[in-house]
């Protein structure tokens, strides 16, 4: 059996994520018992939610990551060796598995074949993957924009929100996204078909959204919290919908950013629907089949960010809360033999 | 036609309310054209989010008060004279009319006349009229508490908290309930039926709700704001129900409360709704019906907190801000003829 590298968590931050928090080992991938699949990790997602397994405890929906144990998250992999007859040997896989080059899935928990031909295999880890679904959902079952309506979201060139947004435009509504780079706004304008957008560290943002949504907001996608949230809060429009995905701004903050009018939600009678992705996973098949559709009839575009090799997986991650990534950023492993 | 007298807005608050922003002054009832009716007016109500129409501009619901002129709100009279075919001399009616003794409430705009044999006058304005309908709104349209579950009301033994208590109890919930003296927990545990409940002045609201919301909160009927719901957040189950109804917690405070948990609203999955009552009008009349067969059977209690004179309103609503009151406060202007 192979030996593998794998990435572990060293250290639970205190504030900002830092290279320290991990530690790289070497490992043996253990032999098959019946059940079990060896994969080749191909692509492997860092994703906002992880930085909350980084705490003591976890969230309240998942447990946490584990000190001197590796990472996990969502992997695109291949079948090395299988005794499992639902995985053959080639075949492409997706699962929730360590941050390594090489894993075995105990009885082959979690895997799911996809079909590499029907897009780019890294494209399940975002548009086509948890990623793309988080923002269906929270854009279809909460959000609903009608056509006429305008629409805002945040980190609008990320995985969720490049998703959401165009799920929006979709449906016939005004989009307005920010992001933190000019070029970041040329893509959701320019590639997305966002109607406008802006980079927020220039502006104020409670300016920016009143020059920028000067109907108000009906539907906010929230993807930022903190100082982003106080400004939606300010222009939304009576019986507006937020559909609270996240608040990545605040993840590695030790003192949150005081959002100073919440009675906004009373008087402008919001509807505040917190989600979290995975009490939809069942979700997952036909929104793949829709969104590809999306993609091969030039409906919707995707940006990625690709880092190579899992020993740069930290800092891509660090990277990525930071906001320097364009796009999904995934890490790319070793290519599809 | 009758002199009255009216208290004005002498100028706006900046914080708590206090005597000095409220003046007295006499005028003369207008004569009466065709449709109008002049009112003798016999209580009227003052509320928490009166607080926010003395603020420049009101609030988003609603157009505030305005400098030199006559508060309004809710008030029970009776009809003295009539040139609207709608009302008889001798009628009690309900409406939104001046702080003062007497007005004439053009083309009858706004008033509905009342049974004063159904129950007491004031408890239109309390239990039975917009406080109930806010209760009954927020508990049944949004926190839909089921039976087995634990739902917590702030405020409780307030006009709006202790019928949304009440409603809970009556639809099978475990009920918990905060207020702010001992007095007023025996009453909503002794005469309300609450199954427990406590004095946040003498407890950490979060060290509380732990203890008292042991299997967490499934539904919350918010009505303080601040540090109380930052401790709902925490303590609040997967998928809990929020219907937010205020945050009288809030109002007087130059610089809000510092909730630092609002990310609970993504990975608990809360639905956090606002609403105003005044966008459900339309159900008070089957509400009062319904209410009132809860009174008449025993099943839902009433405290109110009566004060007596005009002159005394300004105060009456000042101590109501501070939690003074144990029940509806309802001023006493005049007695039915």
């Amino acid at each position: 059996m192979p030996t593998t590298r794998q990435i572990v968590l060293n250290s639970r931050p205190q504030g900002w994520v830092t290279p320290e928090n991990f530690a790289m080992r070497e490992a043996d991938t253990p032999e098959l018992a019946p059940g079990d699949v060896l994969v080749r990790h191909l692509y492997m997602s860092v994703d906002p939610y992880m930085r909350g397994l980084m705490n003591e405890g976890g969230v309240a929906y998942a447990a946490g990551f584990r000190i001197g144990e590796p990472l996990f998250g969502r992997v695109i992999g291949q079948v090395a060796q299988s005794r499992n007859e639902k995985f053959r040997e080639g075949d492409c896989v997706y699962g929730m598995l360590d941050w390594a080059e090489w894993s075995v899935a105990k009885g082959g928990e979690s895997l799911r074949v996809v079909d590499p031909h029907l897009a780019p295999l890294s494209y399940y880890l975002g548009t086509l993957g948890f990623p793309g679904l988080t923002a269906y959902v929270g854009m279809t079952l909460i959000g609903k924009p009608k056509e006429g309506e305008t629409v805002y979201v945040s980190a609008a060139s990320g995985a969720v929100g490049q998703v959401a947004g165009q799920l929006a435009r979709i449906a016939g509504a005004r989009v307005v996204g920010s992001a933190g780079t000019d070029e970041k706004v040329r893509f959701i304008v320019g590639e997305c078909g966002f109607h406008d957008g802006f980079n927020y560290r220039l502006f104020s943002i409670a300016e920016a959204l009143r020059l920028y949504c000067g109907d108000g907001i009906d539907v906010n996608f929230e993807n930022v919290g903190g100082a982003n949230l106080e400004a939606v809060l300010q222009v939304a429009n009576d019986f507006a919908r937020f559909a609270m995905c996240g608040m990545i701004s605040q993840y590695n903050l030790t003192e949150t950013y005081h959002v100073r009018n919440l009675n906004e939600i009373v008087s402008k009678r919001l509807h505040v629907q917190g989600f979290v992705v995975r009490d939809h996973a069942h979700l997952i098949e036909p929104f793949i089949e829709e969104t590809a559709d999306h993609i091969a009839r030039g409906r919707m575009s995707v940006a990625e960010d690709i880092v190579t090799g899992l020993e740069n997986a930290p800092q891509a991650f660090i990277g990525m809360l930071q906001g320097d990534n364009l796009g999904k950023r995934v890490v790319h492993i070793a290519d599809r033999s």
